[in-house]
């Protein structure tokens, strides 16, 4: 009987462990089937925060500044392996990195016949010449690499004639010399940096018969006014009187040559007689105590050089397809120290914190971070924009974000964004997040919002972001391709200067110690920037739902309605053009993207799949691309987004509308340029109806 | 001591059943945990072959043929109503319909002054007048709504003038007229259908001074050359001897008013003066026995008219987001039961078995199906252009592609498809598993490979794809906004019969009886369309790989560049054009393309996560996309896609290509003509280099 109930006893047994396994098995759910989505991980972000250090951004820079590095130039070469060592480096460097040429035309003066300006005497011979270099101060600025101050682009030509003081060379500056009965044909016309854009006073000038245009620096626009040696660099932080700021005179953005395809070799080039934008009279920049009549001697040539760019990558561990693109530019026009190797230095320094984390296997993005160091950006963003031209449709279609840091540090009182409404919020959560440099236990965006705030219908004080215009990288991004994107860099104190710009912006002067002693000593403002950057780079690669807010676009429609409406809507309906559509069409925008972000609270709320977060996402990164249109200014170069294209009327709103109303102001109704005002109204209409369209629900028609 | 024989086996017992549990929830792995992604399902598609019905089909002719429904006319809108009430049935509508009008310019003959054609005799009194409408010959060519034949958009006037015998009307007619040394000023010019583009004939007969142009139909184009009453309808297929082709004389697509805007009421809308692509003189399709002089009065007359689109909606389950579109154009010129009825019938069909199952709950797509009717095709794809115009980014992102079905039947030998590559494979795969009507056991595939074949390199024999100009209203979807499309279609025997279009295209004579008696007896074609169609969409709906097959585009690529090198290679040498960066970008595509089409068999293997599925479908969908470029066409009107524009060179090769050699072979190297050609060239080698870049792994640079 012994063997039954050990039989019996064992059976039971079995069928006990049976029904356990049975019960564990298929009665007690998993806890998480799947594992967690990816998403953005705060301790990696304080890790990356830590890790990015001042010290190595400043030894970076001295290394980066150490020669003159103009576009195309060996130094400029050495660069790009040097920007490709780091970035393979087996411990801190990027999943693949390559450099990409490109064959531009670039403009230098001739080393044989340097660019001179002279003062003519009464019996023709020359009684005074302008520096044709600027002043050796720290030995830094001879040398043969250091570039002649001259104009870039700006055609050859041996003009002689009077001197004429035009101001900003402003067509108004033009008419009022006319006004006073000034004869300017064939004169030379002085005018000053700042007002309009370089090429533009070339171009004013020689639409009313100037010969010659000779730009300078005021020390009022640049200095507070100072001039001694005494009160500038070396000693401090202002322009010694001897400076003079380099530039292009180059009207558009672009490699001259291929506009719309990338400056390969094989592409189509324009023949150079077609070329447009280029200045149409001999330019030189001075400084130089001037009379009259005056020789003016430019021997610039146009060459057709090799320009790099230098693109590395993180391959996103979920989401490869989906790329947070960061750009600095490399080239300078000498040394370069802030211009912009103060942001190529941040850039060395956050790739290789991430790149450190990458390797070690501590992280991996969830989606694609490409680095991009520039080429030819001094000469008319032209590295980024052939880049843009070569790869249209896969940045188009793939692009989250475009953050462009060219200069990082102006100088080291405050924060300066200039980004598109959706980037806004992603900027102030990393900013509320990282302490400002400087005394006190501010953060960033706590600093920031004192220096830079605007009152926003929905936020309270709010920091303001800038607007961007084709002053850097991004042009082509927010342009051309209609990607969100955004500049950051530390900037002024404005109560403390009404310098335009760093005074020894583009001179050979704008050397390392120059940053050392006098823009950031310490570097704690190129660390805040490289944190800013950092932390944004990290947020838009990293969280399962995109930080992207498209609902912050709906104030600046509102904004740019209400004042088409004050300013613009008595003269629109003296021509019977009404508002009412615009009007119709922002408020649908404002409805559909409320909605829409109602909806990604409730899913935020749940554990949403991943594909439908993804089409979500989508929906974000795509939204400012429906504010693209080709066709909308024929007349432009790559400019086709209908919120952010040059606004050359005074009414701040939709830029064609505002430009149309200017041309239309003094024509009679029914002329073409009120029916321009009509197409330019539709245009903007259809876009702000299609965007909202795109943030209704995806399957509503 | 029993209880603690009692106690030891409840412990023991507790103990295995916890073992038991805990073994059974970690140890075994839960074998799918999560379910297996949403994918095609073939008893589904059986369900559906078998559920489209030919007599359903025959029904929907009937009611929809029954009257005249001319665009925007009061029958075309009890249509629209029609569609709503069949596309929100509750128990085989679909989730949503709805009707969106636009404001459109029309043009119609006038009913209190028709268009007369008469024959002046020497006196100037009238000898004879050509029949102002088709004769009666069934009771259905009367009535008021039986638009009187007339040259849509042809402006109004009076012209008199000698008659001249003008072919074709296509230029070269004209320049052998001239050689001949015949006057063509002030005459009126006699034409025959056929050869160049309606409005064409206008156009070229306008340059040489003709004052007036008659276009008529020639037997011998159209009918085999039968001619009476006995021989032609309704005693056969071919058309009356009164029979004459309406249609639209307007040169491009699109509301002529609002060229790259929707034409909703509030859109900029061009001056009426300043409208181009109308016919130049009054123009008037005619039968008529002629002498000469002739007295052409045309009181046509242009009208903004209401035209709506019905858009209606089955969501998908798993990628909402992506869009299955199926149009169809609702309006005709009289009865249209083959134009464009005979589609809307099988549209009606093919949306009431999808949408019984949907009502039924027995299935939902894994993407969104669209359907669309569209109005006001027959003047120039009106609605759908506007449409895509309205929604142009939301469609360009989201649309996987578009199926186009016009007229469903031609002629019930065979099915014919036009489509750009991609769509190929799908339209293989539905068609090797439906059977062919007609005796035998054929699939409609192995029917279709006997008239419609070519050899592929990599195929073998193969039936062969037709390409897409813009017959109908697939043309703004391929040209405008880059979304592979296909049109699909019963048609000819070729070797039965050489008319250029079935006979009462476009008349009076295209009724119900037509089809039901000398098209599609039984509309056994009309059923193999509808299963066609709807294989296709459901293919393209459910499967979890897209199926569109992007490396079957290398083959035209390499055609293309084949026929350039054989034919334009020696013309571009002589010009110091070279060849090899366009070999190259083809190679690349190539190359890229087969690589994409290894990594996807890989995947298919295994059980890929839905996102990689995702991402690698998003390179699919868009690589059509990868071939539009606004700028490479400035003088067309919404052509973009460089591989499809319009040719007008010879050679069959890229278009713009084709097309600037053969406008530069006259002219001297250097010449602008020239530069264009190479501008072309460098327009294409940059889109597929840029196509090959979006199909490299998407973590590529």
């Amino acid at each position: 009987m012994q063997w039954t109930k050990v039989l019996g006893l064992g059976l039971g047994a079995a069928a006990l462990l049976g029904l356990g396994i049975i019960l564990g098995h298929f009665a007690i759910p998993k806890k998480a089937n799947s594992p967690a989505p990816q998403d953005l991980d705060l301790e990696i972000l304080e890790t990356v925060m830590g890790q990015l250090d001042a010290n190595r951004i400043r030894e970076n820079l001295r290394e980066l500044s150490r020669e003159p590095h103009l576009a195309s130039s060996p130094r400029d070469e050495d660069l790009v392996q040097l920007l490709l060592q780091r970035w393979k480096d087996p411990e801190s460097g990027l999943d693949s990195a390559g450099a990409s040429t490109y064959e531009v035309l670039l403009s230098f003066p001739s080393q044989e016949q340097p660019n001179v300006v002279d003062i003519v005497g009464p019996t023709g011979g020359i009684i005074h010449s302008c520096h044709r270099t600027e002043e050796n101060v720290t030995g830094e600025q001879g040398g043969p690499d250091v570039v002649q101050p001259y104009a870039a682009y700006a055609p050859s030509g041996t003009p002689q004639g009077l001197l004429v003081y035009a101001n900003r060379g402003a067509e108004e500056d033009f008419k009022e010399l006319q006004t006073q009965g000034i004869k300017l044909e064939g004169t030379i016309a002085l005018t000053r940096y700042g007002g309009v854009g370089r090429g533009a006073k070339a171009v004013n000038a020689a639409k009313h018969g100037v010969a010659g245009v000779l730009v300078y620096t005021d020390p009022a626009d640049i200095n507070d006014g100072l001039s001694s040696p005494d009160e500038t660099f070396p000693n401090s932080w202002y322009l010694p009187p001897s400076g003079v700021e380099r530039g292009s005179y180059y009207e558009y953005f672009g490699d001259p040559l291929t506009p719309y395809l990338p400056a390969v070799p094989s592409s189509f080039r324009v023949d150079l007689a077609n070329v447009s934008g280029f200045p149409p009279i001999p330019t030189q920049p001075i400084v130089c105590a001037l009379g009259c009549p005056v020789n003016v001697s430019v021997y610039n040539r146009l060459e057709l050089r090799n320009s790099s760019n230098v693109l590395g990558i993180i391959r996103g561990a979920v989401e490869p397809d989906r790329y947070v693109l960061y750009g600095n530019h490399r080239d300078s026009w000498v040394h370069g120290a802030v211009d912009p190797s103060s942001g190529t230095a941040v850039l060395l320094e956050l790739s290789r914190v991430l790149g450190t984390l990458l390797k070690k296997g501590t992280w991996r993005p969830r989606r694609s971070i490409v680095f991009a160091s520039w080429g030819a950006e001094e000469f008319g963003l032209i590295g980024s924009t052939e880049f843009t031209e070569e790869f249209f449709n896969k940045l188009q279609e793939r692009t989250v974000a475009y953050i462009n840091v060219d200069i990082s540090v102006f100088a080291n009182a405050t924060l300066r964004v200039q980004g598109t409404p959706p980037v806004q919020t992603v900027v102030f959560s990393a900013t509320k997040e990282i302490r400002s440099p400087g005394p006190g236990d501010l953060s960033i965006y706590d600093n920031w919002i004192r220096y830079f705030n605007r009152s926003s219908p929905v936020y309270g004080l709010v920091p303001s972001l800038g607007s961007l215009g084709a002053g850097s990288d991004y042009a082509p991004f927010i342009h051309f391709l209609g990607i969100s994107s955004m500049d950051i860099a530390y900037t002024y104190d404005r109560s403390k200067t009404s310098a335009r710009i760093y005074p020894t912006y583009h001179t050979a002067f704008d050397t390392f110690d120059y940053v050392d002693k006098f823009l950031d000593p310490g570097f704690s403002s190129h660390q805040a920037v490289a944190r800013t950057a950092g932390s944004v780079i990290l947020r838009l690669s990293d969280s399962f739902f995109l930080p992207l807010k498209v609902s912050d676009y709906s104030e600046t429609l509102r904004s740019f309605l209400q004042a088409a409406q004050q300013d613009l809507g008595a003269l629109l309906e003296q021509h019977s053009i009404s508002l009412g559509p615009l009007v119709n069409a922002v408020e649908k925008f404002e409805a559909e993207a409320a909605a829409l972000g109602q909806r990604i609270s409730t899913l935020q709320k749940g554990s949403p799949d991943p594909l439908q977060v993804r089409m979500l996402n989508d929906q974000l990164m795509l939204l400012e691309r429906t504010f693209l249109n080709p066709r909308a200014f024929p007349e432009e170069r790559y400019y086709s987004h209908v919120l952010w294209a040059p606004r050359t009327g005074s009414v701040v709103t939709f830029p064609g509308l505002s430009n149309a109303c200017s041309r239309a102001r003094d024509t009679a109704s029914g002329s073409e340029a009120w029916a321009e005002v009509q197409r330019q109204l539709s245009i903007v209409v259809t876009a702000l109806e299609g965007a909202a369209a795109t943030l209704r629900p995806v399957a509503d028609l």
